[in-house]
């Protein structure tokens, strides 16, 4: 592990291969990434994805997958896979979500069917799929519920993280915790205290990115991450935009995955060095160059930004897979970037540059905002 | 050029390399033969696609494509590449087609906007995106239109060839003409007539595979295929199902183009030795083989037939590419085997084998139907 101002390039050993850390994990909720095969995934540069608990135990089923040999053969990637534990689908995805000490009764938002998740269930249904890293079923609460509703989400999320301990198998999977407490600064101090006692392997900081202000958002993550031991890796759950990764490496995060880069991408939003850019904008059509230029990329490399546009407005499935191939490589760079600048004690000047172009005039002022609500509140 | 029985094998000479025939071209109406990339497709085993000038016209436009460096270097192909004149388009896809001596006129499927394209525009477009073979405007009778009717489209199409030819410009590329004449035999022999007179460099039977049965579209095929110049390619156009095209290389076509087998693909139907099978059937979701465990493309290399059945059934884009790379693999290897047996003298044995294990209870019985109608029929 080595650091710069508190930015962190590690690595995690895994039964499929060691992976460098500050790392994106791209998300393959259903099994793939959305339009690209594996191959693609180890191509661009990707060496370990994220896949939904909930989600493979609703279609195909974990049963399907443990007979066809486990997520890493079902899917065909031989790089490492980190699933969630089913517990943040359930509270924000599952209709008629009832909650008690034993576990979540969900309905199914795919065939309303009724389902009952526990937190030895959900070890059980990590550890069936194969994953290298599996998370602990948590309770989460909304950014804005009452104190007493979040103190008691994060009472029972210890409760529930000691029997995911005890349910597991002596398998070489790793089981991390996940540290709630909204935006409550003494409830992310108990949630990390009571979870660190119980040393896991590595500690996730849940329950944000679902609508507080980014403001919010950093202070809290920065509250959190100097309570976590220095010497297991930090996972900032559901954030992964260019700038939050670069942000959150800053406040000593190591793993990061959202679905945003791919999402945004089939939306038409393609990053370059100087923000997003939508390929739908009627100035592409007749762009010979690719739509970043410094980029390295199967698409940049083969195509005009002219022709992603025709796909997109012709509606066709090669525009989505092109987009994503692109964001994903841009997100690739941009992680083999920062680690590089950790490991040359230079992150905090590439940070300053790399957001100073990156950011379009809104974002800036925003940002702007940000550092001085900071400034005020002393931190 | 070698035969068999009437099979005949041969090369095709194009600026963009030689192309073996027979040959089937996957259809890239808008400039991508959907879901894949050019690189995908000359890993799968194509060397000539199709385009739609129709499409590509309408949208992005023939200029965009011309400013971009040619329709090749537009979608990065750099196979050989024929495009369609539009005449088919026209006639099946745009509203309110309004046609005359002078040109067709009619409205865009896409924004209603009114168009009128001319026999000299077809080559002119068609010489601007630079394909290496490309297509007489002709006028497409529905296949149940009266003999006058049919007669008169005939004729002009004649006229329209003639145009055509003067419109050229001394490029490189093959402009082919397209014999109409609806189910008619002595209207086939009136155009095959007229045509073959022009001396073009390649003969496409056109106005089949559009509602008529099988038995008359074969019956048409022989018929007009033993008329046209023994020395020059024959192309029999929109027409490619694995059956369809063992069926006409027997009688003595070289060329086929058709989106059947990238349609089907993303409805689920793959194609076997044994016929086509519905991904979406619930059998396939436990099966841990690929789809066709004798397929060596790169979805049955890699992947269970539980995880396509998955993938189609969470509505994943992966499933359609994997799908499509399938059933193009299918059809690329199939065409080898047949200009194999060709060169082997074997044709005949191999269109038995063939058909006899592709085909299902259903569709053999329909075989047998048709093989009966022809006896009756005397030919």
């Amino acid at each position: 592990m080595q650091t710069c101002h508190g930015a962190r390039a590690g690595e995690l050993d895994t039964p499929h291969g060691t992976v460098p850390t500050p790392v994106f994990l791209p998300v393959g909720s259903q099994a793939t990434v959305k339009t690209l095969t594996s191959e693609e995934l180890r191509d661009i540069g990707f060496s370990m994805v994220l896949a939904n608990t909930y989600h493979l135990y609703l279609r195909p089923g974990i049963d399907v997958i443990e007979k066809m040999g486990g997520l890493h053969r079902f899917m065909a990637w031989d790089g490492a896979i980190l699933t969630d534990s089913g517990g943040y689908q359930v509270f924000s995805l599952a209709p008629l979500c009832r909650v008690s000490d034993e576990g979540v009764t969900f309905r199914s938002h795919i065939d309303g069917s009724e389902h009952f998740l526990t937190p030895e269930l959900a070890v059980n249904y990590q550890e069936a799929l194969g994953a290298d890293i599996i998370m602990v079923l948590d309770e989460c609460p909304a950014y804005d519920d009452s104190p007493e509703k979040v103190r008691k989400a994060v009472d029972r999320t210890h409760r529930w993280a000691e029997r995911c301990l005890k349910a597991r198998k002596p398998h070489d999977q790793s089981l991390y915790a996940i540290v709630q407490g909204a935006i409550y600064p003494e409830l992310r101090r108990r949630s990390a205290e009571q979870l660190t006692a119980l040393d896991f392997p590595g500690y996730a900081i849940g329950g944000l990115s679902i609508g507080e202000s980014k403001e919010v958002m950093w202070a809290t993550v920065e509250e959190t991450a100097v309570l976590l031991p220095e010497n297991k890796p930090r996972y900032l759950m559901g954030v992964g935009s260019p700038e939050d990764i670069v942000e959150g490496v800053a406040r000593g995060i190591d793993i990061f995955d959202s679905a945003l880069p791919t999402r945004v991408a089939r939306n038409g939003a393609l990053f370059t060095g100087q923000g997003r850019r939508n390929i739908r904008n009627a100035a592409f059509s007749l762009v010979e160059e690719p739509v970043d230029p410094e980029c390295d990329c199967y698409t940049c490399r083969n195509f005009s930004a002219a022709y992603l546009s025709h796909l997109f407005r012709s509606d066709e499935i090669l525009g989505l897979r092109l987009a994503t191939v692109h964001n994903l490589r841009f997100i690739s760079n941009l992680v083999n970037r920062i680690r590089n600048a950790i490991l040359d004690g230079t992150y905090n000047a590439f940070r300053d540059d790399f957001l100073a172009g990156y950011r379009t005039t809104d974002e800036r002022t925003r940002f702007e905002q940000k550092r001085k609500w900071l400034r005020e509140r002393g931190t």
